[in-house]
């Protein structure tokens, strides 16, 4: 399965580290991952065929070594990064020039890529929709990880869809972060019958994605938001902070504060607290991990337009209607398609 | 619904006072209760009519006194209590003593009690026994709180099925507590993916049930593990201890402090810290008013024996075979019985 | 001793709710006193006796029903208010405007106000001065709980000093606020020897000082590290928060986090997270409550300007040269005016 | 300088590599070092020349390979451990046996040791006494690092201060524990005159210290008590549990939970909620660097006895009268220590 990246950040490195780990002796049994397989494609099956920057500390550059340089601060594994080791390609400066999307195409032809990464900074709308039409240009299905609108976009959708390409989008969630452990707990609160006073979130990271959100948090915020309501019915009482603030010594690692506070049997107060510390990008890379195989897709996601299967994997896919029972449906075809081997 | 209670400690406090707060214009909106009505009776529509003690600073002194007086310290609520005002019997000393038992069926059926609560300090199994006995002799319904076997003994059931009596047990699920609260996340993290490193629960409070724990946790630690198991497959690297220490200012609140480590993509770390407080026998009494309920059912648990649907609303039920399948049927049958209004 | 207050927010309902709490029965122990006396005068012997506010939900209307208005959302505490209840004024609403400065002057000698304290929102810095002259005029002492210059404005420490006026200020450390905490645990940390490896303090609450910091929080943020300045040498590691978000449920409540990581004997990691609670409001009340003593000082800072013992009680004291030495011989002075009765 | 080891116990597998990776290119800059030079001794200079134990899998094997071996579970550091690498010696099994201590003397004087430290596992008070009157014998100094009575055993400290022979105990500080934090916070919250609710304090681990203390954690809790009135005047509202319990999974990492409630102005509540993570052995390694060099002072304590400017650094130092004076100048003395280099 050969993978093209948009932004050569965290997620980058710690995607193709992984890859690497999860070959060697020491990650044979595969921790931390979900489906060793899906779709018929095995985890060890992805390799990083083409990337694109506008940084210039990493255009140029092999991509191993750039998955290391500017702001990145992802750690540098023991075990490497095997495989193809592609130079990085300039990527896309500006969204309205139609050269440079034709550009990205032929690139991504020229690498015999099956599917478009795009993971650069929340907050670039008209690049993401750049990205986009050059991969259905290309005919290369599209994976999109951050909040910025791509599988919601109507436009995207009706040519992808006549070009059979499939896009996997938008907003991951991530492997196991903030938004899934609040969901999960306040759920827990609804179920029991306690009246919830009030909760919050907010999370805290030092790197470039932290930096970014404090000045531009409010697509992520509203796209949290979208993840909570899958979950629990009144979210009016509920706070969530994307980015608290920037904290630099934190580097890759994420940490969410999530407070609940509710009343239970005669009005007397029950009280959650949870701190969540994560590695901000390993988090993403394990789920990256299965949209990129969902949209390459040997099996059980052939059509192009949105593969519901992806859909528990995100946090805003384009589902519209009885949500509730496109999810329990999604969730099947992801159990099944994570049962097939290669074939 | 006509109660009677074994045992005047802190849970014999907070389901009295809860029940006069939900019939007083403050409690109207039920904050904090899970089903308003179950199998045909209202919250408000239980009242206790008996209550047996053998801690001479309860015996003999009117309920509403009883429940602040010895080791009780549950907070002393405004809205009082309500309904009849039985003065405190004395329990049962000797659980080999057979005229006792008579004596406790004598006044259970002099009360014209529907359901007895069997509340009393975890570790004396004899005296389970004995107060089950005095029950089914006397036709009332029981309800075991504690760890001690009551639902699981052969004998007891075999009896109380021939008189049809129900029996329901045993330990309940407290209404948030730390085993469902970790639970629910042991869950989460295994269903991410993740690989779990290992996890700690340990509980602390300051009421007469912590003091208790502290030399005689088996039967409890026991009890929880049965817990966690009904959601999690690999419960070996977690560790469960019920009571960490008596810490007499808690009073009868009850902290826990619950810890997940796993391991995620590329085998980077995540870990997780929750901190639970809550009011101990209100956690308690939440639950308590939906098993006597289940016990006294006017609709959906006629027959004697353990009624089904009571199970998800305990950590030991007396379940064999398709544990999975026999709870999801219990909690289809709970769903419907909590829809049911009087009739 | 008689007291004038600009701002009628949550510290003027902690303040004068605290004094009225302190006088009855409940009270009479001083829970959460630091100081009974301090420059001879008793907790219970501050009045409140003027307040200005522009506010239009708030002016016009008595101090004691203003105290609940508008934004504010301090708790209402059973024991009330005692004591006068003056009309709240108009303030200052331009504070070039000559006029006005003049008004409150003559306001404040109307009342006979030994002191006033300055309690507006941060970041209006004009309006402080304007504040600071009227008071001057009048030869009323200042206070200072903002992070506002004034203490630190050169031109209003000249006026003051000359006309005998004292000005306490500038911002206060609060009782047990999370800089004080934040501080204590940083000197720990290097007293100890273990090496820093990064630390972060955030803050959130529900009033309208968190609604206000959002988007103004820098003097905040300065103020801040002023005080951990005091007591750490290197703060390059640290990043402070003032505020991380406006969460409204928690109202005046203020929740702070700090973690502390550093690197222990063999270069083993060291790890310290804390979460502070506290009624913000009450907070700032128990240490106003010195500083408007310090301000009317019937004993022991009888000259104009910046009495030196009220600077452990600030942020950001107008202290130059040896630090160090100053705020040991301030620390001795107040500990002196702590131990003077009326007289 | 030449140091014995009582107990091959995690203490020593920390000690020993630590002293490794401050000799190495990495560890130049000291990090987690308190005192570079003390006493005229730098951290380098320590070597390890002897060792004794009676688990069967350590005795008889080299130290480098028996500080791994057993139940010891200190994690294997990159950069070894450098010096000699003695045979480990059997211990004394029988405490009256005489033979034993005599055997024992002379191996420590065959091993030509300026200091023998004791570190077996708390709750042997004959065992440490026997290592005791054997270093006597040897005219070897002592450290004790457990709270069995060693510095506080008149018979010993008698022996001792005729013989020159030092005595620096009982039981260490450890470098930031559980105690010194716990301490710090509770004298702050006393000094800003916040009123105390209630207090605990409770340790975890998963180290065979951990698995002794459940059963035996009675002088432990004694000498942790005595530690926090050093600091605090009302400790009768804490709670110390030295463990709640042994978690496997931790290793020799401990984990504190540390809870403060207060009441604040007007009674309003404030809570302060701790963890702390530390490597246990790192800790005590932290602090046992510098008793072992106080014991081998070449300059700042030359007599006999208990040195007084050890008492700092431990939890029971044998002070008697005037403590407060006590501890103040044992800081100056130490401070003094701290700044002498070799000569």
């Amino acid at each position: 399965m050969r993978l093209a990246i948009a932004g050569v950040g965290n997620n980058a490195a710690a995607l193709a580290q992984g890859i690497a780990f999860y070959g060697s002796p020491q990650g044979q049994h595969l921790p931390g991952v979900t489906r060793p397989w899906l779709c018929g494609i095995h985890v060890t099956d992805v390799e990083i065929v083409a990337a694109f920057e506008t940084d210039a500390r990493k255009t140029g550059r092999p991509f191993t070594e750039a998955i290391f340089a500017g702001t990145n601060n992802y750690p540098m594994l023991p075990t490497g990064v095997t495989g193809p080791d592609p130079v990085v390609l300039e990527g896309i400066t500006d969204p309205d020039h139609e050269a440079q999307i034709d550009r990205v195409a032929d690139q991504l032809r020229d690498a015999r890529a099956d599917v478009l990464l795009y993971s650069l900074p929340t907050g670039l709308p008209q690049t993401a929709l750049a990205y986009a039409h050059a991969a259905i240009r290309a005919g290369v299905h599209l994976v999109n990880c951050t909040p910025d609108p791509m599988a919601r976009d109507e436009d995207v959708m009706k040519r992808a869809t006549k070009e059979g390409v499939r896009v996997v989008g938008d907003d991951l969630q991530s492997h196991l972060g903030s938004s899934v452990v609040h969901g999960a707990l306040l759920e827990l609160v609804q179920d029991r019958g306690l009246t919830l006073s009030g909760s919050y979130q907010v999370n805290f990271g030092g790197n470039a994605d932290f930096q970014n959100l404090v000045t531009n948090g409010s697509a992520k915020e509203h796209s949290k938001h979208n993840a909570l309501r899958q979950r629990v019915a009144d979210t009016g009482k509920v706070t969530v902070i994307p980015s608290g603030g920037f904290v630099p010594y934190l580097e890759d690692r994420k940490v969410a504060h999530i407070s609940i506070e509710g009343r239970g049997w005669a009005d007397t107060p029950v009280k959650l607290d949870v701190a969540l510390g994560v590695q901000d990008s390993s988090n993403a890379a394990g789920v990256i991990i299965d949209l990129v195989r969902i949209a390459a897709a040997h099996t059980g996601a052939e059509e192009g337009g949105f593969p519901l299967l992806a859909a528990p994997l995100l946090k805003s896919a384009p589902i519209e209607g009885d949500v509730r029972h496109s999810m329990e449906l999604a969730r099947s075809l992801l159990e099944q398609a994570s049962a097939q081997r290669n074939g």
